[in-house]
């Protein structure tokens, strides 16, 4: 499909199908939307396109992430970054906080700045009303957009995803299988990939019939490197008299807290308590015993992402989802 | 200072100043030469200008740093962008690694931006040869160039950096005050920073008369997250006879394989052996006893950096330097 089959279909002139794919303020709401019918009825890939016609290919591809302090988003910057060094793409990263408004507007830099695609790192992009993810549909009108570890369903969106779900379900049934039946679901957010994480946990929880009450569920609400903190929400929950042998963290964080909050408590790890992290990040080292952890595979995922928006960029037909298995690695911290 | 001035005095007309002000190729090497050094003899910051005139303003700037999964780097950023934000800026990231190419490459990459500024975030930027950093000096020509805790001596260029040869220094002296002559240097950066630290240390333990050889300066090559091949390194160095009763890391990562070797191999902490790190990161309450470390005041750093930044672009006279003192945070891994 060339850009005249476009201008045909939509019966505009090339100019304009042009100006709609350069982002022009100079078309009529009318005019974009004929054109952009066609786009996505055609699932066409704008960028390809122009980088066919040797336009707008400045080789540079546009990242955002929520928050590059948090380890395991850092971690996925540096693969994303690496790999498409390699390929001969430089990239801009935008670290936009947690606020819809902030993402909205490096969004809207990122094109500006007439990037080639859009890699969204991380799961805080997607949004539970539909109306609040129009920015990343309207942004893949323009160019190519790559979601890290989420998914949303829109033209010219494509998702490389862990499969968190049967990560965490496949953990927690292993855990109660070692004895344990009062395991604690200690996590910190409620992104795309949290929630999935969460479902894992309770479906295994109930199919074991071991899902009592809300409890057993932990929310920490403070900074995601606090670890006094989130030490401190473990051993008020156990003043509250509420009891546990296990715990499942969402990261590698609360997992290293909650080693922390058996020793100073007076448990053993993992006679008393067994407990599991999740990302295999650099901290599975920096306690004793080591960390069971859940690798979710970022190295592979971030590869598997960038040969999917190469491929996209030359104009080929590339999967719209992948999935991807994580693995329990077994350390010290679990029987 | 006006854009008429520089005219004047370079002797060409104010279309060709304008050119040069904006990278444009179409001027002759002996012209640009001419505007320029009118423009470094009176320290004349380009884009503040161009602000003035409503040129060239995207309220954009431009960071690189090496390696945003540093804990350390990644933090700085998320300072960065944080308060570039709030005082309504976008900013765009380049990770450029550590090869001088692609920070050149990078750097070129945010000047097509027509970034309002470039920070430079860590000190690994900054090269021996002169020449290296011609670079930067460059760049300046174009943008203010704004160094986190690396020094560079050029027009348009401001450093805040933190002393990081008197927090070494301090805290060396303070370890051999508690009694402990063999102390050992930890460290994986021979940076502009990475050189302060170590000659914090020298000076200390050359006052003291505790210099000996070069066993006791150990320099890591590996993975800066492998904390079990950090582990390895020390206990190689115990093999072969090395003795010490005290660590000082170059940073928190090196302290932290510190704490494990110690207990991997018998010692207590810190009765044995005391241990110091650098960056007063996440990491300190990570291990047991907690970590003493310097914090070097990252969040202040950062704040006075942008608002440096923010005065030359308004065109306000601004310091070239500023230093600032870190402070030891004692916790239990030293008497």
């Amino acid at each position: 499909m060339t850009i005249y089959d476009i201008s045909e279909k939509a019966g505009v002139s090339i100019a304009t199908v042009s100006r709609v794919l350069n982002g022009s303020s100079n078309v009529s709401e009318k005019t974009k939307k004929k054109v952009l019918d066609v786009i996505n009825r055609y699932e066409y890939t704008p960028n390809a396109f122009a980088r066919g016609l040797g336009l707008n290919t400045m080789k540079t591809i546009g990242i955002m992430c929520a928050d590059s302090s948090d380890l395991y988003l850092a971690k996925a910057i540096y693969y994303i970054e690496q790999k498409l060094r390699a390929n001969g793409y430089d990239s801009i990263l935008c670290c936009t906080g947690y606020e819809l408004e902030a993402k909205m507007s490096s969004m809207n830099l990122l094109i500006t700045k007439k990037v080639d695609g859009i890699i969204l790192v991380g799961s805080n992009f997607i949004y539970e009303k539909d109306s609040d993810n129009k920015y990343i549909a309207d942004a893949a009108t323009q160019v190519p957009v790559m979601l890290l570890n989420a998914d949303l369903d829109a033209p010219n969106i494509y998702s490389v995803v862990s499969d968190d779900f049967t990560s965490m379900y496949e953990a927690t049934l292993q855990m109660i299988d070692t004895g344990i039946n009062d395991i604690l679901y200690f996590y910190n957010s409620t992104s795309y990939s949290g929630k999935r994480k969460l479902a894992g946990y309770r479906a295994a929880m109930e199919e074991r019939k071991l899902l009592t009450g809300g409890n057993l569920m932990q929310f920490y609400h403070g900074s995601h490197e606090d670890i006094p903190a989130m030490t401190e929400h473990l051993k008020k929950l156990r003043r509250k008299g509420v009891q546990f042998h296990g715990v499942i963290a969402a990261d590698d964080t609360l997992a290293l807290a909650s080693v922390k909050y058996a020793r100073e408590t007076g448990y053993r790890v993992p006679e008393d308590i067994s407990i599991l992290g999740y990302n295999n990040s650099m901290l599975v080292n920096c306690c004793n015993p080591e960390l069971t952890s859940i690798d979710n595979k970022l190295d592979t995922l971030c590869q598997h992402l960038i040969t999917t928006l190469l491929g996209v960029l030359d104009g080929k037909e590339m999967p719209k989802k992948t999935v991807f298995s994580g693995e329990i690695v077994k350390r010290g911290t679990t029987r």
